[in-house]
C-alpha cells in the first residue's frame, strides 16, 4: 500500500513520519501526471508545488489554519490531499470538481481563486479577523507566484498588511514564469535575490545551520532571523524590497526539498507577525518535457504519462483558432504600419500575440499580470500617435474597467481592445467565463463594441478598428471567443465595415433573430432545422452592439412582429437589454421580444457542449425556442 | 507689474531670471488662495506644489516635454501658468475650466486625470512612444503623491517601467497625507527615508554639494549619483524600495526651495533612463490654518483669504448629509455587534467613517488608495464571520469591479457595499460622476442592489443589509448620493425592509412613475406640479434595483398603460433597462415605457442645479416629461 493510499485528509498525512514525505511526493507527482495525462488540466504549476503543498499541510493545522492558493491552478496536490483524490479524475469536467479552489467544494479551500493576485488580500482579511477575535494561534498562509505578486492588488495588500500587526505568512512561489516568462522589475529583482553568490554562501553556511537545523529556542531563532535579515540586506547590495515594506524576508529556499521545507515552515510557524518565505520551484518538476517546455506544459492537453509527449489530437482540416486569426491579422497590420503596437497582460501565448512578437519584439509589450496598467499604458501610447491593440481576456478586463472608463473612453482615445475569451470558456469555469463584458462595456459612453460571427469578420473588424484609430475615432472593442472558428478558408482579404451596421444574413417571415458574435453559426443551423416545420426566421447579425444599427432595425420592425436576440453574454445589460431599450424608446409595442442569453447566474465549468445545452445555446434548444416564439411547438 | 502678470504660458516663465522664482511663487500662492477662497476647490494640495510646478515648467520644455499630474487636483498652479490664469475664476463652475487636467482644455494637459495612480502608466506610454520614434531628447514626467503611489496600478506601472529602458522621471510628491493621513507600509517607509539622520547628514554634506550645487560635468554627476545611491542604500540600513525596482532614487529634496528644485531638475534632465525624485512638501503650504488642518483644507469651501478661517455657510436647520447619516448609523450598528467592521479606501473623512473610527479605531480599516484590495479584504473578513461595511465612492468602485464579481458575488459572501457619491456629484465633474454603478452592478449575478430615497430609507437599508449579512445572505450594495438629504428629523428607528420590495408612495391614474434613489423627491414635487393640469401619476419607489419587485410591478401593469422610470444613473443598463427587460419578458406590450436617466455621454462638471437642468432631473423638466408622457403638453 502506497503512502498516498493512506491519505484522505491532511490528518492522515500528519501521521506519516517526516522521512516518508519524499516518497509521498513522488507518488503524488506520479498521480498528478497520470491523471492529468488523461484528464487535461494545469499540469506545470501543480507539479512545481508538490513538496510545498505536502510541507504546508504537514506543518500547519489546515483547515483551522487558513491557506489560500493564489490563482489556484496549482492546487491539484492540495485537492488530492484534502479529500478529493477519488474525484480527481473529474477535474474540470462538467459536474466534476473545479480546476480551482472553491469554498463550496471543501472546507480546506479557504477562499476561491481563479484570477490572479487576490490571495494576500483575502488572507489578510482572515488574519485580521483572528486578531479582532483575540486568536493569536491561528496561522494564515497565502501562496503566490512570482508573476501574481506583480499584480497591483497584491501590492495594495502587502502595503496594508505590513502596516498591521497580524499573523501572516506569504509564500512566494518563484518559478520565474507565469504562463509565459515573467516580466518586469520584480521578476528581475527576484533573480538578483536568488543569484547573489555571497548571499547563497551565507545562507548555506549560517542561516540554515543555526536557524533551522538546530532545535534552537524561539529567542535564538529570533536572534538569528534578525541577524540573518541584516546580513542578507548587506550581502544583497543594500536593497530588500520586502523588508522595506516591513516583511521579514526568508529565503530563497529550495522548493523541492520537502524535509527542508517542513523544517523551515516549522520554524516560521513559531514566529509571530508578517513573514515572507521565498521558495524556488521548477514549473513542471518531475516530468522532463514539462520542465523543458514550461509554456507548452502550462496546460498541455492530453499527453503520454511516461514520456510526456503531448498527444496531438488528429484535427484533420479544421478551422483555425480565433486566437491565431487575431495573431496573424495583427502581424499583417503591424507589417504595414510601424505605429502599430501590441499589449498583453501576461497572455502573449494564450492570445497568440507571440506571432507578432516573433517579428516585432520591440513593438509587443507583455506588461505582466497588470490589466489596469495595460489599459492606461495603451491610452498613453495612443496620445502620442501610436496605434494600440490591447488584448485582454474578457473576465480579466473586469480588472481594467475603471481604466477603460476613465482613461480611455472619457478621453475618446482610440485604443483597440481585442477581448479574447468572450462567452463561455468551458473547463476553466465560473471565474473565467466571459459573461459580462458586453454588458459592462455597453454602459460606457463613447466606445464602439463589436463581435464577429466568424474569422473573416474578426479580420474585417480588426481592420475597421485600425482605420478608425488612424482617423482618431472612438475607442473600439472587439470581443471574440476562445477556440476554433468555423472557416477552413479563413484568410480573406479584410475590408472595412461601416461602423454601427449589421448584416441581414437571411431574410424570412414573422420571426427575426438578432444575433451577435459566433452564436450566429448555431442560429444558422437552427434556422435550417425549423424550416421543416414551415418556420422561416430571418437572421440579422447585429455585429455592432454599440452603436446599434438603428436605421436597419427600424426598417425591420415593420416586417417582423416577433424578435429574438441571441448572445453569449448575460441577459442583464447586453444585446437583449439594448434591443428592449430600442423598442421602448421607439414605442415599437407591436413587437414581442424573446431572448437567448446567459442566465443571471454564474456558470460553472465543463465542456462547451454540456454548458451550451445547459444554457440553451445548442442548435436543438435554439430551434425549440424559435418554434415556441412563433407558437409552433 | 507683478511677475505673475507677465506670464501667460511657460514660455514667459522661462524668460524670468531664476532669482525671481521665489517671489513668483509667493504671488502664485496668493493668487490661488484668493481665487479658491471665493471659488472653492482643492486648496491644500495645490498650495503644496507651487514651487515644484514652477520649477518643472521652468526647467522642462512643456508642452513638448510631457507632464502628467496624478489625480490632478493639485494642478491649479499648473493651470495658472499654462494659459488659464484669466479663466481660473471659473474653476469647477458649470461651463468653466475643470478642476482636473483635461486634454481637451489645454495642450499642456498631456493626460486627463481625476482618479488616482494612473500617471506612471500614461507617462510610460508616452515615453515608450518616444523611444519607438527614436526621440531620445524628450522628457516625460509623472508627479505622483505618496498616497497615490500606494495604488496597485502605480506599482504595476513602476514594475514594467523599470524593465524597459525609457526616459522617465517620476516625482514623488511626499506630503504624508492623501485626504486623510496616508497609511500603509509605503507611507511608513517613506518616513524612514526622510527621517534617517545619517542619510540626511550625508545628503546635506555630500550629495548636495557635489552633485547638484556644482557645475559638474555629466560624467561627474553620474559618478556621484551612482556613489550616492550606494551610500544611501548603506546608510538607510540596507533597503531602498525604489532602487530594488530599478529606479535611480534621488532625494528627499525640500519641495519648497524653488531654486534648489530648479537645480535638481536641471541635473536630472541631463540623466537618461528611469529616475525617481522624492520631494517633501507641506500640504496647504503658505496658509497657516491649511497647514495645521490638512484634512479640513483639502477642499475647504469658501474661506477668508487673509486668516484662512473657513466661512461656514449659514445653513440654518438643514437636513444632514447622507454621509453623516451613514456614519452615525454605522456606529449605532457597530456598538451592538462587535463583529461589525468598516473599510474605506482612503475616504474616511469623505464618507464619514471617521465617526465610527473615533469610537472603534481597531475595527475601522483605511486601506489607502486601494479599491481592489479593499473589496477582497472585505471578502476575506466575511469568510471568517465578520460583518463588513465597505464604503467606496461610486466612480472608484469601478476600480474594484473584478473583485466584486470574482471574490464577492461568485462566492456569495455578504459584504455590505455602501456606495457613496452615486449619481451626479457636481463640481468634481466627469471623472467623479457616479453614473455607471447601477448598470455595472446589475449585470453581476447574486448581488442585491438598493438605493434610498431619503435618510430614513438609508438607515433602513443599512439595517436590512446588516441582518442579511448575519443570516449569510447575498452581497448587498446600497448606493446613495453626495450631499444633503431631505429630512430634518432624519434619526428614525430603522427597520428591516423585505429584500426586493418597492413601495407605492402615491397612487394615481394612467401614468406610473418608477423611481430609484433620491430623485424620488423631485418626482414628488413634479407630481404636485402636474396635478394642476389634471394629471395624477402614481409613484412607485422601486427601492431595490435587484431583485426587482416583480410581483408588485406585475400587479401595477394591469392599471397603468404608461410607465416612466426615473434614475440618477446612465440610461444604458440601469433601471430603465431592467424595466424594459421585465416588460419584454412578461410580454406586457400594452405598456409604453418612458425614461428619465443620465444620457449616454460623460457629464461634465458644474453645480448640481445646472447639471440637473441639463439632463432633465429638475422638477420642471420632470413635470414636462410627465405631461408629454400622457399627451398633455
Amino acid at each position: 500500500m502506497s503512502y498516498l493510499d493512506q491519505i484522505q485528509t491532511p490528518e492522515d498525512l500528519r501521521k506519516l513520519p517526516v522521512e516518508a514525505l519524499p516518497d509521498l511526493c513522488q507518488e503524488l507527482r506520479r498521480f498528478i501526471i497520470e491523471q492529468t495525462a488523461e484528464h487535461p488540466g494545469h499540469l506545470g504549476s501543480s507539479l512545481g508545488v508538490v513538496e510545498l503543498t505536502v510541507a504546508i499541510h504537514y506543518v500547519f493545522d489546515t483547515p483551522n489554519d487558513k491557506l489560500v492558493w493564489d490563482v489556484g491552478h496549482q492546487a491539484y496536490c492540495h485537492k488530492i490531499l484534502t479529500g478529493r483524490k477519488d474525484q480527481f479524475y473529474t477535474n474540470r469536467c462538467y459536474h466534476g470538481i473545479s480546476g480551482f479552489p472553491r469554498r463550496e467544494e471543501s472546507e480546506y479551500d479557504a477562499f476561491g481563486t481563479g484570477h490572479s493576485s487576490t490571495s494576500i488580500s483575502a488572507v489578510l482579511g482572515m488574519a485580521m479577523a483572528a486578531k479582532l477575535n483575540g486568536d493569536k494561534q491561528r496561522n494564515h498562509i497565502a501562496v503566490i507566484g512570482d508573476g501574481a505578486i506583480g499584480g497591483g492588488m497584491a501590492f495594495e495588500a502587502m502595503n496594508q498588511a505590513a502596516y498591521r500587526d497580524v499573523n501572516m505568512l506569504v509564500i512566494l512561489n518563484d518559478n520565474k514564469i507565469s504562463i509565459d516568462q515573467s516580466t518586469g522589475a520584480m521578476s528581475k529583482y527576484l533573480l538578483t535575490l536568488t543569484a547573489s553568490p555571497a548571499y547563497n554562501r551565507f545562507k548555506n553556511r549560517l542561516w540554515n545551520i543555526f536557524t533551522f537545523k538546530s532545535k534552537s529556542s524561539n529567542r535564538i531563532t529570533r536572534f538569528f532571523s534578525k541577524l540573518g535579515n541584516g546580513i542578507k540586506g548587506y550581502l544583497l547590495g543594500g536593497s530588500n524590497w520586502f523588508q522595506s515594506l516591513g516583511y521579514r524576508y526568508f529565503g530563497p529556499a529550495d522548493g523541492h526539498d520537502v524535509i527542508y521545507l517542513v523544517n523551515t515552515l516549522r520554524s516560521l510557524k513559531r514566529l509571530p507577525g508578517l513573514q515572507l518565505l521565498h521558495v524556488l520551484t521548477v514549473k513542471g518538476k518531475g516530468l522532463e518535457m514539462a520542465e523543458q517546455h514550461q509554456t507548452a506544459y502550462h496546460a498541455p492537453g492530453k499527453f503520454d504519462p511516461e514520456t510526456g509527449q503531448i498527444i496531438q489530437p488528429d484535427t484533420g482540416d479544421q478551422p483555425p483558432k480565433y486566437q491565431d486569426v487575431f495573431g496573424h491579422t495583427l502581424l499583417e497590420i503591424a507589417r504595414q504600419d510601424e505605429t502599430v503596437v501590441g499589449i498583453t497582460p501576461a497572455m502573449a501565448t494564450g492570445c497568440s500575440m507571440t506571432i507578432m512578437d516573433a517579428e516585432f519584439p520591440e513593438r509587443v509589450f507583455d506588461v505582466g499580470i497588470a490589466e489596469q496598467h495595460a489599459v492606461t499604458f495603451a491610452a498613453g501610447l495612443v496620445t502620442d500617435g501610436m496605434t494600440v491593440f490591447c488584448n485582454i481576456y474578457s473576465s480579466f478586463l473586469q480588472r481594467g474597467y475603471d481604466q477603460v472608463v476613465h482613461d480611455v473612453a472619457l478621453q475618446k482615445l482610440p485604443v483597440i481592445f481585442c477581448i479574447d475569451r468572450g462567452g463561455l470558456v468551458g473547463e476553466d469555469g465560473a471565474t473565467h467565463q466571459g459573461a459580462f463584458d458586453m454588458a459592462f462595456l455597453r454602459t460606457i459612453p463613447d466606445i464602439i463594441i463589436a463581435s464577429p460571427r466568424n474569422e473573416h469578420e474578426l479580420r474585417n473588424m480588426m481592420v475597421t478598428a485600425y482605420e478608425n484609430a488612424k482617423a482618431k475615432g472612438l475607442p473600439f472593442a472587439i470581443r471574440y471567443p476562445r477556440g476554433r472558428g468555423v472557416l477552413l478558408d479563413w484568410h480573406n482579404e479584410p475590408h472595412t465595415l461601416p461602423i454601427g451596421t449589421g448584416e441581414l444574413l437571411q431574410d424570412g417571415h414573422e420571426l427575426l433573430v438578432l444575433s451577435i458574435g459566433p452564436l450566429a453559426n448555431n442560429v444558422v443551423q437552427a434556422i435550417q432545422k425549423v424550416k421543416t416545420d414551415g418556420i422561416t426566421p430571418a437572421h440579422f447579425d447585429v455585429r455592432f452592439l454599440k452603436p446599434l444599427d438603428e436605421q436597419k432595425l427600424l426598417e425591420l420592425a415593420n416586417r417582423f412582429p416577433v424578435w429574438m436576440t441571441v448572445e453569449d453574454g448575460t441577459e442583464k445589460g447586453g444585446l437583449f437589454s439594448a434591443i428592449a431599450e430600442l423598442l421602448e424608446a421607439h414605442q415599437l409595442n407591436h413587437i414581442r421580444l424573446e431572448h437567448i442569453a446567459l442566465p443571471d447566474c454564474f456558470i460553472s465549468h465543463g465542456d462547451i457542449p454540456s454548458l451550451y445545452k445547459e444554457v440553451g445555446f445548442d442548435v436543438d434548444s435554439m430551434a425549440a425556442a424559435m418554434r415556441q416564439a412563433v407558437g409552433k411547438q
